[in-house]
């Protein structure tokens, strides 16, 4: 993405700037990011949506193991993208705080404020020497106040708030189909198709089984989407699993098993 | 802005000075500054006026979340530029000690004794090796002794009291416009008018809602101007939205997703 | 397995990414891990079974002080590859965080908990300087809910639930025997057969006294597998011992002591 | 100043001796105060007096925040030069040396003392590594036992008692001037002159709006010198504004915005 | 042993991956433990026998002072090879490890215990910076519940249980000769000649005072073997001290007086 | 002095040995002791006499503020050369110790004592990363038990005791006029003329205000010599003022403002 | 002693081994003890005795001020040989330690408990990073059970137990001499005159006066040879002062008075 010997003079720590004002370790953990597989999420009328490719590297890897998406409390969920490892870190940070919030306040914690808990972490480990960036984003949802919201925070502790947007890889066309359909008024179940169809603009080739979705509504909270709901929404955004299956296998047979699995 | 092989031995880290008394860091995190959106600041006789730019990357990002203007206490605010994430830091810090402030002394820290605690904090990561300075700049303004003032820190650590001023990129010809048209008697309206046409002094293409703003009068405290106000705004300082639109627009359709937007 | 300048750059250490967001000492761990023999895990509908490639580097070693199966509880196992005295170090800390929970609790750690407790122990070794990352790979099995389960921690700390996996050599050719021929239903015996087999895929000169087995089920909790039925799986996966005898003792002559023993 | 490779061998921190025994991050911290703008002390027969160079790089920029001159305690006062950020620190640390000084004896700290405590401080950050020394000098002047009395502190941490003398830059011209023009019997408002003529002696292109001149005298302690007898002491020196205002106007002009306000 | 650019890329470091997955510190502390004289132990069916290579660099040194062999508790012992100074801190750590173990549980370690404790310590000094691992191997041998047993700790902090084995210089010749006549049931005389002749397949050239003799029996425990025993195990081993005494002598003259005894 | 590549391989630091077993950032410090003003030390059969080079670099620089003569107890002084504020850290630890010890034991400190004292802090400072030696070097004189006697500390923590000896630039040709002139019987004032003879065999151009001088003497202890004393001694040593006061004057219009006052 | 470009890879830390094991800085602190005077020790019948060369680099430096030797305790002292100033270090630790040892148990440390207390010392400096080893050896002597004995400790932290040693320049020669002329039941007048004569061995041009001499005996403890006795010793070994005395003298002269006194 970037070249030059200039470039590896300021690359090498978090505790540097280029001279162009940079700080290439953060974009570099960007491109980890970009390495894992795609999340999609989708702020509808009627909650939060989150879609992401969570296809495993084996048949005998239990898909569900590769945990893409995340309870954080009854009406607050998060998707994540990039270095798995990572990743789980901030999970986990943003899960202990939403439980200590309820312990001290007995209410959930806010959205926004959860996270922008957790950049200020992130930002943390951009600026001091001797570590490196975490190399995963996070979208965070939930309902505040009645109403659904979506956030997300990326490499460089930036937190920013969305009506829908993608962390991962393809994240061009996905973001870019996001734009040209989402609309103010989408039902839950059309969030879903949405969330699905702008995957399948960077890659179709998956089949319903790849894909973990869950639903964060006032009325249910944080609920896992079942794999049947998931083959609907498959079949409404006007995607058939022939080719794919065919390919997916053919992707499985081929695939070395040496190749490392924490980008997901 | 600078080269050569020589620079390229002093500009590791913020423990070093060039054999020109130079702190290669600091200059680089001011070029960190200049790739952000600006923000300005006018002191009129009323109060104080913030005007930044704050425009989305996407047409689904919800722009007020890029939060480049914040209330700090009931009479004071705060304008960020540069890298997000680190200004957000220093937000916080601020925060936190005029809260502390309060809770102490039962009254609201002065401006300039609130710029300089924040300017001390920062200068401390200029010298110190294992971290790089703050990437971001911040203009304090509020209403101290029943007079409006406004400061400047910049990523050295250096505080400097302005009537008005910019942070961020464009500096050069936003300043200009600003010793240009500043006179001491501007009424609030006046000042932000000033503040949006000094913005466009450097880049025109904008509308109304690209922009920020925010007062700080004796009598209504810290308060954020709505949409309309602002459009009226940029009526008055002679703009039309019509090529600003079309161009914004097609910036959109060209906007690499993989952006960051980090640096705003 | 990599190779040019620009890899030399970056794979210095954990506290750095690549640009193309790689973290290189990660990745060499991994290579640490491959360069050890290869341990299997299989769960059955019965329990989970551990098969290690246990041979030892010289006839006077004593081959069970080698040691690739640990109890850990009394229904969790773990099987290990790669840097022998690293896997020691995450076998303790699994063994003391499943006492430390009995203590609390007064009942045993689950198998999932306790692996991602390990991985996130592993994954704070790969984001700060001053430490290199785990040369060595677990899997964790376990009855949990009267259900057998399977978890592999790799030197990323990615945790991942497997129905049947392996760690170490010959990943490749041994996960591909695996894919093909487990099955949903299989009995305990017939878990071990697949394990010996498995390992066979990959390099089937050894005899039944090189493995090291054990299983875990819910009547009998964790139980190392005896000699002679270790020799009666080796029968029944269709293995002879003859060739591989004279391989194996060939070998042990041509074996340089200097050999180092500390990957297995 | 200096050059050669061999130099850069010996450059790049406070914890490196030279060849021939130099410590090079002190020599250039000293650059960094040479490239500042000059702050002149001169000790009268009546008391001390602080002239100096205090102009704003902006029309807009309020000339009194950029705080050369800072009263220490009743008989005590300060002048910087250099780094602005680095002086604030040190300046703190003087305060509230002088603070702690009276809480605890009940009198102010004598000038000899407090410019040794500081020095001792400038010191350490010029043998540990890990940081940088001060790119700022100061002046430290006061009444003690009766007498005026002013010392320097420079970057190594050295302290010297003077007559008269100057930091920042242009110190060969100003310190010649002060050399050919000093007597014992300085009247107060002689001391003034001399000042604003020694500076001038290096660059006369300034207006007395461009000056902060205190003085410390035993019947008035700490004060600073009002705008018109700047200007009067101006004119006595013999200057006059009119080129001068030109110039200067020219070079507000001519400043490019993105200039730095860190060194005065 | 290694050559080539590459390799010296990644060892100068504990904390530090080659890209296949070594550790190269930790392969050159072996070579500091190749440097050494070779001591041997050997497990018979009536205790551990420990025969370790002990010779002078100078006649006026005490040969006795050289230490190779060390008793921990009544029934524990301990050979070492390698980087003296080194050892010596292990094996402080191992009898205030044995001592601790009585004071606490009022019996002595057992041996596989201690040996794992002292190889966890090991393993710390392999994977974090700033210190290099031990330059020595130890053998740990005692008599637990009534049984002989015999334990390597090498400088990766792999622990392995033998029958028999070698740690030092000439491992390879020395190994094999014990590969070819260790017997399950060896008197410990006769454990003595095979410990005294498996050194002299390496290099015949000393005589019995050359050689430190100990044997852990239940019956005696740890005790030190007399030199008239050494010289009759010296015989049984068929060797003969003439032409060893010659060179042995001559190797004294020759002795560069500057040679370091560090290693022995 | 020294030179060559193989030089700055090892330079760098005083955690280094270079192969030829130096200490090379210590032996830079020593330069940076040589390119001070040297002061002479002279032990007679009255008391300790101590004769310094204390120049001002400019004729408004109070030259008593050079301060290289200090009184640390009643019967106890100290000379410096070198780095003038890190003389200043050794001569602060000095004072405290002495204070220290009349505290506790209510008696004066011994000058061997004293010395060693200090001579164990400079070592620690040649031994540890993250510093670099002391560039300084300290005589230190005294009456111990009725007898004068006197000691250097030099930069690499050596303490010697001396019938007289000279520190700082010049040492060669001042320490051979010592040689040849010092005798046992010297009267004090005697001992003045040979330490101003000696200081001119090196460098004759200098006037009797050039020169600080003090005497430790068991009648009077620690006592500066007035200016007129210094005066006769200069006369007696048989120099004159008048070509050095011509040339010293040239020097001071030669002389450059910016160079350090830091080596004296 | 070494070369070449790969050696320059391996010899800048304690912390590093090379890849044939050896730690560069260890032996390069070997070479700092080879550049200093040689220190002898010869263990009698009678006692144990230490004869140093002792010179001084200038007539008026106080020879005894060198201190090679030191009494540690009534029966117990050390001869020392290198970096002056690290030397003192150990002999202070040696010196607490002693101290520490007759409070706490009543009775004199054991001389081999004493110089392994040091050894592991001077070997933790040989493992971390941060810091260099101790550039001096010692040797320690005394009566221990009514028996004499010496040992020596090297700056790898090695003790090896001896009948007659040398540390220091011309151990070669020395040693060799020792070797071929010490027996069993020396006198202790016959050991003080092997150790001049062994030191003559190397270098014969001294006089009495540039040897220190203590002998250790059961009557006497720890007594400092008185010169005329050394003179004795001097004739008795059969050297002469004549050629020795004018060499000196000459090399006197020609000394260089820059020249450093921490190698003794």
């Amino acid at each position: 993405m970037m070249g030059g010997n200039d470039q590896q003079a300021y690359d090498r720590g978090t505790s540097l700037f280029s001279p162009d004002g940079r700080i290439y370790q953060v974009e570099y953990a960007r491109e980890a990011v970009s390495r894992g597989a795609p999340s999609v999420g989708v702020r509808t009328a009627d909650g939060v949506v989150f879609v992401a490719m969570s296809r495993a590297s084996s048949t005998l890897m239990e898909a569900e193991s590769i945990e893409k998406l995340h309870k954080l409390d009854d009406h607050l969920g998060t998707a994540s993208a990039g270095h798995v490892a990572d990743a789980r870190q901030l999970i986990d940070l943003a899960r202990r705080q939403s439980q200590g919030n309820r312990l001290r306040y007995g209410e959930p914690v806010g959205v926004e404020t959860l996270t922008k808990f957790i950049t200020d972490h992130i930002q943390e480990n951009t600026q001091r020497g001797g570590t490196r960036p975490y190399g995963a984003a996070l979208l965070i949802g939930g309902i505040e106040d009645g109403e659904p919201c979506l956030f997300a925070a990326d490499p460089s502790g930036t937190p920013n708030e969305w009506k829908a947007t993608v962390i991962g890889g393809g994240r061009k066309e996905i973001q870019s189909h996001l734009e040209e359909e989402w609309t103010e008024d989408l039902s839950l179940s059309a969030g879903i198709e949405l969330g699905v169809a702008a995957l399948a603009a960077h890659d179709d080739e998956f089949v319903p089984g790849d894909l973990a979705v869950a639903t964060i509504t006032e009325a249910d909270g944080y609920r896992t989407v079942p794999g049947d709901d998931v083959a609907d929404a498959f079949e409404a955004a006007g995607l058939t699993t022939e080719d794919a299956d065919a390919s997916d296998a053919e992707d499985a047979d081929d695939d070395d098993a040496d190749t490392a699995d924490d980008e997901e």
